[in-house]
């Protein structure tokens, strides 16, 4: 049944995890997200099984239900495909998966944990800059190599680092909804750009048309530039398929906490996929997604080898130095790398 | 009287800044903001001179009207303090300094763009990871070496980035408003524990009192752990203040679009200012500060100097066989890091 003990060693963890062992599934994942060698290794192991899953970012504002929207698409994904896993990954303290919603969201969620072909994660945001990024796109990565399926990763619709983490999926579904305030509905300006699908949730509540056309012209709008574009600063990736032919977010209503809707929105996803299989976009995406995790590994490597490097009681004795404005953080950083 | 023609070197432009030259200001901070070499060289040169202002960080979730109560506080502080020049620096893509809330708000914020004693400057939230933290402080200590008395900073109170932009201020005042959902709601325990000063804007509407009460229990609850904890990576600093006589976040009421509860905000303010200039704790505050500064330059100067070693070639190349599965990412960066 259980195995009552867990290996320590990660390539013993690895094949535990990749052969159904939930627990050492769950193990992997703690060592990973803590990172160093041991995420390090782990990666480098898995990554030649990885690549098979569909992975799909949602993301919005507080407020609009993505959490219940990530639960139906779970459920009707096993309801419909019982053959299909899927892994839930939240970046969201305000996520039910994490434990921060109230009862009721986290009872409805209840009926997803009880399904052994459901795997749910919550990611600590409280890491460093940059290491949250680097963690969720590993664990990402770990669920795949693990045989998930279907992988959808919940962040909150603010912040860059969230939406660089949504970014990395291979669809991303940006959830508004109606009545929200104008200054919520304003949020979506940042985000919009990364949508691949744009759902109204809560579309029983007044104003969903003026929510639906306020998108259709925000669109429009966005259209005139490019739809697939990093950021970052290791690469800049530019979308090759022709204008006319580009993909166009649609727009889909859907009542999550009544489970309405599901089927457009699944049409959708499917549809986005084909899209990215068949348009020199898809392409781009993937190079745009390898640039970004390259990004992120790296900036975290360079700061771990300085920490390294570096004692404690020196870097101790600089923030005294810069705290009494002795001298500036800048020099004081030169100082360190020199 | 406005000078026609504006330095490019990043000396000159100090020197016109710290006189009060408003475009060179501008000048300058745009420069900065690009990182590099000039955000270097420019922040040394203001450094001696930084150190004077007071730094407030107002952060809250969409829909709080913490926008309004930036403008407030800069409208109050003006009218009783009129020799007291305010620089406000909005990091939020929902808020009206950056233009990105509805018309009725950025009409609202007009009569502070017509003080000369108020500067507002608004950051683009799309830089890279690290880089929003790094640019928004520098600008901050720009505007503190201009001889700005007091620098409020908008964030979004979500996004570990943003929560950490936030944490850099002297005070920070989270904004909560009664009525926004649950979930909205919820939004609060991550950045709780970052609050000296709680404000729940709104306060006309129903429900004000569960709030408080909520905030209350929520108080009790964070008191047990530490307030000031720094979880990034190259320093945790720990308050060192006995635990009686530790700060508790006041709680406020506001409704700032009528301008109430600014007095006993502003007195809030002044405590907690009070507070920490008397207690161990401010100084803990000052190290964690400088601790934080450090490490956004360190890593985004270690990443950059990555670049400038790397060639564009090569690294397009990596991309390529990560994106083609032939590399994963971490074996990619041990070879680029080699």
């Amino acid at each position: 049944m259980v195995n009552s003990k867990l290996p320590d060693a990660i390539p013993a963890l690895v094949d535990r995890a990749v052969q159904g062992d939930r627990r050492a599934l769950s193990r992997l994942i703690s060592r990973v997200e803590e990172g160093g060698s041991a995420a390090w290794s782990a990666l480098s192991l898995i990554y030649p099984r990885t690549g098979q899953a569909q992975i799909i970012g949602v993301t919005g504002a507080p407020g609009t239900g993505k959490s219940t929207l990530v639960s139906e698409i779970a459920k009707y994904t096993r309801r419909h495909h019982p053959e299909i896993t899927v892994g839930i990954v939240a970046v969201d303290p305000t996520s039910p998966f994490s434990g921060g919603a109230v009862l009721g969201d986290r009872i409805r969620m209840r009926d997803l944990s009880g399904d052994a072909g459901v795997f749910i994660r919550s990611m600590a945001t409280r890491g460093s800059l940059g290491g949250l990024a680097r963690a969720t796109t590993d664990v990402v990565k770990i669920l795949d190599a693990a045989g998930f399926q279907l992988v959808l990763i919940e962040t909150v619709g603010a912040g860059q680092s969230e939406i660089d983490i949504a970014r990395t999926a291979d669809t991303v579904i940006v959830v508004e909804a109606p009545g929200l305030g104008d200054e919520v509905q304003a949020i979506k300006a940042g985000i919009l750009e990364i949508a691949d699908i744009l759902v109204v949730n809560k579309a029983d509540r007044d104003g969903v048309q003026s929510t639906v056309n306020a998108l259709h012209t925000m669109i429009d709008l966005g259209k005139s530039s490019s739809t697939i574009l990093h950021h970052g600063r290791l690469m800049t990736v530019q979308p090759t398929s022709p204008r006319e032919e580009r993909w166009r977010p649609p727009i889909v209503k859907t009542i999550a906490s009544e489970s309405k809707g599901l089927e457009e929105l699944m049409e959708a996803i499917a549809h986005h996929r084909a899209y990215l299989g068949e348009h020199p976009d898809g392409q781009q995406r993937g190079r745009m997604r390898a640039a970004l995790e390259l990004e992120t590994i790296l900036r975290e490597a360079l700061f771990n080898r300085l920490l390294q490097t570096t004692s404690m009681a020196q870097l101790e004795l600089v923030v005294d130095r810069i705290a009494a404005r002795e001298i500036d953080p800048y020099s004081a950083a030169e100082q360190l790398l020199a």
